[in-house]
């Protein structure tokens, strides 16, 4: 088994995190996204879509998108549940998930990828007014978020979940895409100290 | 427990056929989107992202997110299973899921929202060169999938999954974007035949 990593990006790292916290060790296969290697044949191959990670079973079947990854895993070594645990906890975890993902993260990648200078050759055609339209959307989610977090310690309920990758990652991403955290978010904020100061949060 | 329907948008829809193929009856509470009602307290309080379909279990938890109500169900009724078997059926099924909302949906919605005049008030700012630029982008994947539909029966595999739901209300809502599904796709139009032919595509 292999993992095609792509080093900073956003979806690289939620899978790497995930297996930091599943205590798994998967042997990375370094891709140089900057170089964009993720559009050679070696990635093509294996991922018409030319998206990373892929993970590669020793029997050759092909494996992508990450929360896909982040599932194998999960079936495979069930602790600690990172999906939820029982029919509602899990579907709470899928819920919150989809949330941070579809109304935080994407909204903050477009804001980078339809922004930012560097990512000119890469979105095409990039439209900045579809960027900047983001920014405000990512961060009406933010004050959404800071509520629910008043009432409970992680995104999705008492424990730590991928939900709580997604968005701490989705909080990092912020950065080069130029939007800041509201220092008013305070329950926003104290959560993001708690999830960054886990060991895994520098995988 | 009841679930908060939206009429013939695309997520609402993916429940109801996803509950007609595992055979679920769930009282529907009709939520006029055409009227904005969603938009209103019924919803809004329900779920503050003011997004269907909702539902609402017998002690009042609320369950947002499409795919999460859907999860919630195979959970409490793993047959027939609609998110695949065993860990890397699971797994795989999560891919072509991904891929076909990633991919293939949200570009068809992105190309309904930001080109049609009636979505002028839904979309603040609508952006027509943001939804014209993800016409090509739909196309682009459809062309991937005809070549994967060239060598199994259904998206994922040899069954019928969530994945199939998923792509078939992207295929329908390709009218209202006017994105016109390419003639030479002849494994594509195979599988579409194949899957609105079911009883539950009318749901």
């Amino acid at each position: 088994m292999k993992l095609f990593d792509g080093g900073k990006a956003p979806n690289p790292r939620r899978v790497r995190v995930f297996l930091a916290e599943k205590g798994i060790d998967v042997p990375l296969v370094p891709v140089d996204m900057a170089a964009m290697e993720h559009r050679g044949d070696s990635v093509s191959s294996r991922n018409p879509l030319q998206r990373l990670p892929v993970l590669e079973l020793d029997d050759g079947t092909i494996l992508t998108e990450s929360v896909a990854i982040c599932r194998y895993f999960e079936e495979l070594h069930p602790e600690p549940a990172l999906f939820g645990t029982g029919a509602l906890g899990k579907a709470q975890v899928e819920m919150w998930q989809r949330r941070m993902e579809i109304n935080f993260m994407f909204c903050v990648a477009a804001a980078f990828r339809h922004v930012h200078p560097a990512m000119e050759g890469w979105e095409v055609p990039q439209i900045p007014q579809w960027g900047e339209a983001n920014k405000p959307k990512a961060l009406e989610f933010l004050h959404f978020l800071d509520g629910e977090l008043s009432n409970r310690e992680f995104v999705a309920g008492d424990s730590y979940t991928i939900a709580d990758i997604t968005g701490m990652i989705a909080v990092d991403f912020m950065k080069p895409a130029r939007i800041v955290l509201p220092e008013d978010l305070t329950h926003v904020w104290r959560w993001y100290k708690a999830v960054t100061a886990r060991p895994s949060a520098k995988a």
